[in-house]
């Protein structure tokens, strides 16, 4: 298992009505999250785009265990715990500046060639580096 | 079981640079749609708010089964199949114009107090609409 | 000069903790408000991207005069005044159900090669159907 | 004058079917780069607010003059040039990574009374730290 961090603030745009950071912005957290575990692994997300493949989300679920406020500096843990095949899940845990863990979510997404929008297998390269990872 | 219907266009502003209307937007044509079943059922989640009753999201599940585009005219079915606790669960089916389904979905709520924010029992006049409704 | 007008009803996810539907949102409004302009005028915005053509924002001013609020009806009146050359401008006012304008708007628009993002020439269709409008 | 300065990297959830990093979004980093400001003079912004004070936006106007793409990082430069009143203006330059401005902007906001919404003077430490900011 590979484990990534970033940190995110939330803006006073995500904020609604009740005050929380609403529900919908934490799918941007996770994309946002899942771009830098693939940055620590030396892939750029846009040079996979750039290569003809895309990774459109399949599959979301997320847990919101406690609201998060305006202001609040957020900790996402975004993990990578299986061989990707056709299909990749990426896991997210996200926290406050307390250690409370506020949210968990999983995500799956699939490779696609971006011309014919069909499955593909991930690139050679990606597989590569996902196997040094989580050996 | 009761179904509700409303329509959503794609927004310019909502697509990605797949072309796609970017995923995390579905969450807000699920919250627009239990709106529109909750006015069905003569109850506005405005007025709930003003009686210091509050209904954030615990848990939110999403299936992508096809992309929408830009101007996409998207029907949102919005159904509610059991009598609500101190939680809520609505289901959602995403249909494009031609009437394929490109997303199935399920939200749970809870009843909260306002100022609290604790966990409490849904409203009575809310349960007594429901009751007739699912009756 | 000719105006277009539709229905916007501010979605929960679009309010921020003050309760007011949150400035940003009113730039998506507007582009709602033009590309049903345009459609008015039998032009869809899609089928000008198809032909390679787009239409980035270059200028967008915006007052804002009242808040608007939760689940408020809002009508966003689009009009165009001036034969559009290589920029093109929208004027916009929104209005509440009660006929209180809340804000003012104009955005400015250039037409561009969608492959070298250089700024071309309208579409000769478009001008055509403009023309007829603004006669 | 007083500059303040962040980093923001374009979400892949912000950019549009052009590839674009939507213009609309530009709003949010401004908010962004004005609550940083205030930072930095030793002033949350959520301290404002539970003050009773609040600071809605009363006008908007961006030059958008070249685009941003998903991942780039944007650094945007907030500035405070005047003493504020009843309103205070702020200004915003974009930059990418290469040097080259990419927007300008300014904001005009309004120091109003939480509860009755009606303009009022703003808080009198707010305006000890500008004056010694502005000197």
């Amino acid at each position: 298992m590979y484990v990534s961090e970033i940190k995110v603030k939330v803006r006073y745009a995500e904020t609604d009505k009740m005050g929380y950071c609403h529900h919908g912005n934490y799918a941007q957290y996770f994309e946002m999250g899942r771009t830098e575990l693939m940055r620590d692994l030396g892939i750029s997300y846009k040079a996979i785009e750039d290569l003809g493949v895309m990774m459109p989300v399949l599959e979301l679920k997320t847990k919101f265990l406690m609201p998060a406020y305006y202001d609040d500096e957020l900790t996402i843990k975004t993990s990578l715990k299986d061989y990707p095949g056709a299909r990749v899940k990426f896991h997210y845990e996200v926290f406050k500046k307390d250690g409370k863990r506020i949210s968990i979510a999983e995500t799956t997404l699939v490779f696609v060639d971006g011309k014919t929008m069909k499955p593909i297998k991930p690139p050679v390269f990606l597989l590569d580096k996902v196997k040094d990872l989580l050996n």
